[in-house]
């Protein structure tokens, strides 16, 4: 049976609570799925308020069944409007569209995005540039259709800065194409190792948020034909702001 | 390092394509992560179509920072305001907040949900009736605050039907007490025990759709502080689908 396998892995600049970078996935109404990931520029709170709101404009939109292509530029456009074209975000839409046979990736995102498949790497990194800077922008799409063994690797840029500090580089289309590992769960493996590397490579300490998605299509048995879902989400700092808020509503 | 995990699987009724329930999951924008679950009215396109217009709703205004019982209430006013009480629906939200360091359940569901702490169980059973049929429906909240080994497991009826053909049922308030397990992922484990007990118990031909999402906060070192997500879809139909939709521009 053909399974969409989607594995997510995100985590922070080294030294902040929480990354900058939103990513959202909802079930799209005509059936698939959507995974939306956008970073905001700067840093802290304000590249995280940026970002969750342009994610819920496209979720939002997504989910009333807007076409991909339509929900990138309206947000560019509401971003453009209300930020007057002094804020940028990069965004990338990821769908797996049952209703169309295929994979599509809409990307307002000077980073690339990646496809294996059969053995090969094509690294997609036709020009593309943010949304909120410029009048009228509009994603680079591209759509691939669904067959088993093929994998598409999608990111924010801090996965191309790793190691920039020690003048070393993810060199991620050398490493894609080195590739092999025989799993059930490839999805979840690739993003796995695409993240120790890149810890590796910036010494445990990113110097930016990264956020990695890979969305793998693959032949499996399924027990119960069941759709399944797994989050982990760290919470060590939570407690700690929770006493903070406590203590302030005491002073 | 304290997490939060969440274990979700779904199964559609024996012999439809889709599940008619619709579960979503987003980040909070205030910290933390709200899982939505909606089960519609009815069955096949028209409760599917319902389960995701309510969804949406929702998310939309917890992506927006709406706290969860207007969120209920809103969904609520819409669905018996458009639908004019002709159309019901369950809405589970559960959120993980650690603005407040709790985990809160809204409930409009007759079906309970169940805590697990300290080797007890719980069941929320309080009164409680989906949205959609009478003015001014609110939730029941129950809040719970975080602390290892907690786990909360929530479902949509589906549960609760299983076997009734046979002279059987889950036993769920049982099933948990005696729930015993070693593992590093408690809540895709027991969300995992629990499907296949219902498998079980219906013959692998579940007479409802079936939705359980498991939460568990665990102690646990974690790789990077990473937060992670996997998703899984079988993708079975889509292909015929598609050549359906292929042959029918043919024609």
């Amino acid at each position: 049976m053909l399974h969409i396998d989607i594995g997510v892995v995100k985590v922070p600049r080294y030294g902040a609570v929480e990354s900058g970078d939103t990513l959202e996935v909802i079930e799209r109404p005509g059936g698939g799925l959507s995974v939306v990931l956008v970073d905001g520029q700067g840093s802290g709170r304000g590249a995280k308020t940026l970002s969750n709101l342009i994610a819920t404009r496209a979720i939002t939109q997504l989910k009333d069944g807007a076409r991909d292509g339509v929900v990138a530029r309206a947000v560019h456009d509401y971003l453009y409007t209300y930020r007057m074209g002094q804020a940028s975000a990069t965004l990338n839409i990821l769908s797996i569209d049952f209703a169309s046979g295929s994979l599509r990736v809409s990307r307002n995102n000077p980073a690339p995005f990646l496809v294996l498949s059969e053995g090969r790497v094509q690294v997609h990194n036709e020009p593309s540039t943010p949304i909120g800077l410029h009048p009228l922008s509009k994603p680079v799409i591209s759509e691939i259709p669904l067959r088993p063994g093929l994998q598409v690797v999608m990111f924010t840029d801090g996965l191309l800065k790793v190691g920039e500090r020690y003048g070393v580089d993810m060199e991620i289309g050398n490493y894609l194409a080195g590739w092999r590992i025989e799993t059930d769960q490839p999805a979840t493996a690739l993003a796995e190792a695409l993240l120790s590397r890149a810890m590796e490579l910036d010494r445990n300490e990113p110097a930016d948020d990264i956020s990695i998605v890979v969305a793998a299509v693959i032949e499996r048995e399924s027990a119960h034909r069941a759709r399944r879902m797994t989050v982990s989400v760290p919470i060590e700092h939570v407690a700690e702001r929770h006493e903070e808020t406590f203590n302030g509503a005491d002073d």
